[in-house]
């Protein structure tokens, strides 16, 4: 602390993100990194981005970069709203749109940046809890609120809710913004961009830091209607003008346009994934069924904390989270097939 | 306005940059860019980083480009916050260091950013009118504040403060954050940043957007005590973990060690502008002394807006500002020498 600190600073629990070591041959299943290499005519992009035009500031509307995406969904480029990385969008979200009078709501086991942006913006929030199978209940949301926002698929479960669900909480919730943050929803769950059109309270949160293979360039984007990506371009417009530079803009919009990359990278970690759940289901572990580029599991005869610190020993690094509930449980990111192995046999070796 | 909107949404006046025209063959002297390309050093750097390690979250504590920041200027990696751009940095900055009860205290002239700040954070200000010769003086601060935030240079007129006065006024202010912007000092003012290790007050903020010609690439960093670096460190945590990509990384670190391209740039864009300064003066413009990349001037017989949209017509774009007190003037980047002749040239056409 510090009495140069604005009053705030001292009551603000940071997010911590997941390590990135900076050791050489780790297997790193830690950060929900996709596994393969971003689309080449991405890569391609940034390098003829290295220009002169560089000492140019960059387009702060990102129009190129929206359109690419609008043209990708089928919707118009004023519906989308880009930033750096989707955690800077959902920043803005909370700022713009999710701050009222009654409480904000999300799950109790979910994106634990949530109540830290919430902390930052002094939003009075309520955690509903999951229910027993780990699942997001819609029913549990039927309670007086100022907004609602959840993942879907859920992290760190993986779990995934189907599009009628999500289309009944945000239909329920007419006088509420409802924005689901679907950072995992390219890996095999229903995303809620087709229910747009129709619900003028709906905000979607997408970034090509997943199934886009670029969580080193930094950029999310929101999809909704006017009024909604309105308020996320006043904020940003206060905060920061030019949060993507031409490195950016220029590679997200190559990669979103490389349809053929997407499809058979994405392809290849479902496959994965469900051959890793397999490996870990015959080893005793509980696997949540999972529609992201993870799994979350746990061995009933296998301490979490302690099974992490041992695959640690074994240069293979996952997630574990020492909060209520889920503390048994190991967040593992589907990695290549090779990464995949040598996680399960640091794990037949310990257990 | 809509219902979904946090009641702040509907109170912003948003920063509008200048315009980035999409329109080829502009001379485009109005947002302060440098006339030259960056650092070829820089852009190998980014095409490197544009590589299969683009699917990995970047270091979100940019230990390497910190490192580099601290090595160029003899402090230490600690001190040092880096962000996208010094917008986003000030943003951190208002945010964290800027809202007191007491209120906060700016030139009523100066980085026109700085009250969209204040509305963002809900900061009380103060704007502290400059002189009647466009000057800070420092003595007009001596009252009660919270935090005091200028640019020296001032923004946009070009005026830089001398060291000692700085020093004054950090030094009057113990119990006061201090920041001082220093978005253009490389172009002929006086750093502050060798009074850090004297002042737990005082924080320093700069680009790479204009001395390192990396507008594009959104880099900027703050230097100060670890009670200030702290609290920037404390909101952005809570806001984006990762606000600078692999290839702003990559690029900036690069820039920032490479002395000979920035001493032959500045060194060009300080001797075009005694040039343009003693051209403009020859047609009758009144020209602020500057100590930066761009002038403040004004003609006694042509209204400032006219002259820019006349300048307009024969593509070349400057800026204006239709502001109480300075609406006559108008704020011109220093171009290329063919650049400063082309305006020129067109001002001759006008008057």
């Amino acid at each position: 602390m510090s009495k140069y600190w604005s009053p705030i600073v001292s009551t603000l629990k940071p997010y911590v993100p997941g390590e990135q070591p900076r050791m050489a041959n780790l297997v790193k299943l830690n950060t929900n990194e996709n596994p393969y290499p971003p689309s080449e005519k991405a890569l391609e992009a940034i390098r003829a981005a290295a220009s002169a035009d560089l000492r140019l500031y960059p387009d702060p509307v990102a129009l190129g970069l929206r359109k690419a995406i609008a043209s990708r969904y089928g919707i118009g480029a004023e519906q989308v709203f880009v930033g750096n990385g989707s955690d800077e969008v959902l920043a803005h979200t909370f700022a713009a749109l999710l701050k009222h009078d009654r409480p904000l709501l999300y799950p109790d086991i979910s994106y634990s940046f949530y109540p830290t942006y919430a902390g930052l913006f002094g939003i009075d929030a309520i955690e509903v809890p999951l229910n027993s199978a780990f699942r997001i209940d819609i029913a549990d949301y039927r309670r007086t609120c100022g907004a609602i926002i959840l993942p879907n698929p859920n992290a760190p479960t993986g779990i995934g809710l189907p599009l009628a669900e999500i289309e009944r909480l945000v239909a329920e919730h007419p006088d509420q913004p409802v924005v689901i943050d679907e950072a995992y929803v390219d890996f095999g769950g229903e995303s809620a961009m087709a229910l747009v059109p129709k619900y003028d309270n709906l905000l979607v949160v997408q970034t090509f830091s997943k199934s886009r293979a670029l969580a080193g360039l930094r950029v999310g984007f929101a999809i909704g209607q006017r009024p909604l990506i309105a308020a996320l371009e006043r904020v940003k417009d206060s905060f920061n003008s030019y949060p993507l530079g031409r490195t950016a803009q220029a590679g997200a919009t190559a990669a979103i346009a490389d349809e053929a990359w997407f499809e058979a990278t994405r392809g290849k970690i479902i496959a994965s994934r469900v051959r890793l759940t397999a490996d870990l289901e015959t080893r005793g572990f509980e696997v949540l069924p999972s529609q992201a580029n993870f799994v979350f599991a746990r061995h009933p005869a296998h301490s979490g904390e302690k099974l992490a610190a041992q695959l640690r020993e074994r240069a293979v690094i996952v997630r574990h989270f020492a909060k209520p509930r889920i503390s048994d449980f190991l967040r593992i990111t589907i990695g290549t097939d090779a990464e995949c192995a040598s996680l399960i046999g640091a794990l037949d070796d310990i257990l």
